[in-house]
């Protein structure tokens, strides 16, 4: 991730600008409501993507920076919605925007930066990149209305999970390498390649996120755990624990899954997914994911901007430790 | 309005079955939400501007069906949002999508019907028609915060008040005429001409809107009459009673649109409003830009489409009486 962001330096300085200048407006709630979320310091990794996919294929120029711009704008969007959703009161380790502006101030100001995604890709005149990143945001919106049909749902299988982080966080991931790839003119089978790196990266990286709700493999709970289930998300890690358990832990999951949870309850649902080495076995799988990903780019071009994206996959997983 | 929808008969057809077949999705929740909303008898006011736009000027094919019903998901993608952001519990005589399947899902399924208006631009091939579109979708959402922020506030002005509804419905009607000119291959003069029709249209519509939230002319309460005032919004008949008020007035519209309002003080309201005429002159605002929008097709070529088009803006000021 640093090795990316560092061979990006100036790529991401310009992504940053582009998107305080898109930001503006007359009406101030929009660039503070905004500002306060995109300046927490967020990782910027799906733009990352972009920005290095096109240089990876030798696409220079403004455009991959608009674009980068675009996918972030998408993605805060998601985010300021999301916490809506779920009534999340912390991000980024700061007051979330729905509990310093209130939950209508979020969604309209998600629909000013979805809306100004789409003036950024239409700057760059490339109607493909458009398509590739309107398709992903359908994918998106469908994939955050499976999540909200899925949750307190304790009978949540592991394919109905895979296809919910498919829609809600790998499409983004996905198109933000295609998309990359697209803007630097190819358009064939360097933009599958990056797409399936995307798609496989993001999988990796919810994969991660949801084990670091359960503490992660070291079970050491960061400043969010929990938060997957307090909100009656079934994750990987539970579906593990779920289907090893005896009856008498099926019906615990039944029960905090379906309707009250307590904290003690929250404490036995971690020892129950660390007793079935449920943590374990959902990084196996980020890790499988992960190895994809790199895999992907294999007959892509040999040069930094590879090694760099090679390196980030296994940064990812590398969170959970 | 009768008038356009026969002539269009054909084309809005046609753009219903794309409406459905773009809200289809594995996930039930979206085609079954959206339908509720889209299928409960809208007007279709804004798709049948940009056939019409189209039409008029000689645009065949499919192009201009698939923008009419991007138009309309934009439109229903803010309706759903609105709701949320209201609090409104009825919308075209039913319970509003939020108090069925709640807000969440409103926001969510908003956000897809958002992506997939520009997967149906995409479609089009013609980036200026997104760009058009993706302008409007930006104002109107800043119209939307800056109504957000303007709620309650008692000395809300009519210059401010103007700039809000400019925004939030008036650009939603410009791009549809306008778009429909572009789509037609007529971007120049022509595009302009439609632009300031459905900007025009859309004020004098709003206006009639907010005259029947205390009345209308006949000062008869319509089933939604009200939801204004009890969402303390100052919208014009409110301003021109208050600046046309004594100091006691000034004091119960600061109270009542700043505060808590009883159904006592929405009646008092629409005394007020009645005794200071402000309802007919809003409604004389509305038809000056109702002759605007009839005026701004005179350069055009006269056939039946222009025609229906000149007769709508008389029928969207009749609405009020």
């Amino acid at each position: 991730m640093d090795r990316l962001s560092a061979l990006l330096t100036e790529d991401l300085t310009a992504v940053d600008a582009i998107i305080h200048q898109y930001l503006a407006s007359p009406v101030g709630t929009i660039p503070n409501l905004a500002a306060h979320l995109i300046d927490a310091g967020g990782k910027r990794i799906r733009p990352l993507i972009t920005l290095a996919a096109a240089r990876l294929l030798g696409g220079g120029g403004d455009g991959p920076r608009k674009l980068a711009a675009a996918v972030e704008f998408i993605h805060s969007a998601t985010l300021l919605h999301d916490d809506v959703v779920d009534v999340s009161s912390m991000r980024r380790g700061k007051k979330s925007a729905n509990v310093v502006w209130g939950n209508s101030a979020s969604v309209l100001v998600g629909d000013f930066l979805f809306a100004r995604s789409f003036n950024l890709m239409v700057e760059t005149g490339d109607i493909q990149v458009l398509d590739i990143l309107a398709r992903a945001a359908s994918v998106i919106a469908e994939g955050e209305v499976m999540q909200l049909a899925a949750a307190n749902d304790a009978e949540t299988t592991r394919e109905r999970y895979m296809a919910i982080i498919a829609a809600k966080t790998a499409a983004l991931f996905a198109a933000a390498g295609k998309s990359g790839a697209v803007a630097a003119g190819r358009a064939g089978p360097e933009a599958i390649a990056l797409e399936t790196y995307g798609r496989e990266l993001g999988l990796a990286f919810q994969l991660v996120d949801d084990a670091l709700d359960y503490g992660g493999a070291s079970a050491t709970m960061g400043k969010n755990a929990g938060d997957d289930f307090r909100e009656g998300k079934v994750t990987l890690p539970v579906i593990f624990a779920r289907d090893a358990g005896d009856d008498s832990e099926r019906v615990f999951w039944r029960r905090v899954v379906g309707g009250e949870r307590t904290d003690d309850d929250f404490h036995r649902a971690v020892a129950l997914v660390k007793r079935h080495n449920a943590i374990a076995l959902t990084l196996d799988a980020a890790r499988a994911h992960a190895d994809a990903a790199r895999n992907a780019l294999k007959g892509l071009p040999a040069n930094a901007y590879r090694e760099a994206l090679e390196a980030l996959p296994e940064f990812v997983v590398e969170r959970a430790y």
